[in-house]
């Protein structure tokens, strides 16, 4: 077995949010599907150690953010490598309440659920929850895909790539962050640098090339 | 509710198969997700009035093809708008026999499954899938996305886009599919046309502007 076609299922990238008694709290991830059209209905999968299972169990609600690629990629880091339990994550993001759940601005979109259904599996709960919200934010943003974030937000790709000139002239190096695997690729590392993904000062990267 | 908001999650393009005794069938399908890794499953959702939802459920056994953008539109509407119960789709497709399923070479990869787990909505099956085979078929092709799909191949986004026209100045006119919605622009739609998407001829199409 190859396990890069893995790679090949597509995905965008989301904030899955859910209350924890009086407190918003979520998680990033990429695994959201519709399932049916009347009633609307949509399959979301959590890892078991994410905070953010729990509170979905619990209250069984949840709702998505749906991220842009004109969302700030602190998003992504702020909800995806900090735990919901001991970090309170929406101190910095702007934030409304949707059928008494938070949904993040800086999106294209959210679906707030009701949860109806759940598989078990060894790592992973799949929720399948029935929609009872959802608006656009800014219909003219694309949604971001996980592709996009791999290839464009985590610096393996630049966003508005320069005029084509060898990295030898240029004397490029790459740093990568040891927290979320961003990638700074410049002349040298700014001391005052911060990871525009996950939000950690330069001492967290390392010189890969 | 605004259902707009549905379409901004993002899927890839598959070609779910599977066998129909010794008869290879399948359907076209958005929605595929990876669930754990290890063992690694994956969901993917199926309705009931796809013929293949019933043969996955006596053989507990399906295979995922992974369109590439360079994949022939004409699977699409092979795999999407006709249905298997009376037509054999695979008439005029290449494919191999992996774990004893079929595949579609014309793809950037497989994946292989056993059914172990499923869960019945309203109008659709989610099987959770165990991963027994999987490889990769034309790494350098990029999986096509929803998006792509609609925006791309079904004509509402020329792929080679020529340098801006405006459309008075071509006197461009468009005919619409009426079997899979597939637009066509062009000066007139020739006699002989054949749509590239579900391949029925220029009498199924009708003038839209």
């Amino acid at each position: 077995m190859n396990t890069k076609v893995f790679r090949n299922i597509s995905y965008g990238v989301y904030i899955i949010t859910a209350m924890d008694g009086e407190r918003p709290t979520g998680c990033t991830a990429n695994s959201a599907m519709q399932i049916t059209s009347a009633p609307a209905t949509i399959a979301i999968s959590i890892n078991h150690d994410n905070f953010t299972n729990g509170c979905i169990k619990k209250t069984k609600k949840f709702a998505i953010s749906i991220l842009a690629e004109t969302s700030a990629p602190l998003l992504i880091g702020t909800f995806g490598f900090k735990s919901g339990k001991d970090t309170d994550k929406f101190t910095d993001v702007t934030y409304e309440m949707r059928e008494d759940l938070p949904v993040i601005q800086d999106s294209c979109g959210y679906i707030v659920c009701k949860v109806i259904d759940q598989m078990e599996t060894a790592t992973h709960t799949v929720f399948l929850g029935e929609v009872i919200d959802g608006d656009v934010f800014n219909a003219s943003g694309q949604p971001m895909t996980y592709a996009y974030y791999h290839q464009v937000i985590k610096g393996k790709s630049p966003k508005n790539a320069p005029t084509y000139l060898p990295d030898e002239e240029k004397k490029l190096v790459k740093y990568e962050c040891q927290v979320c695997g961003h990638i700074y690729e410049g002349e040298n590392l700014p001391e005052d640098y911060i990871c525009p993904i996950c939000g950690v000062n330069a001492e967290h990267f390392k010189k890969i090339s």
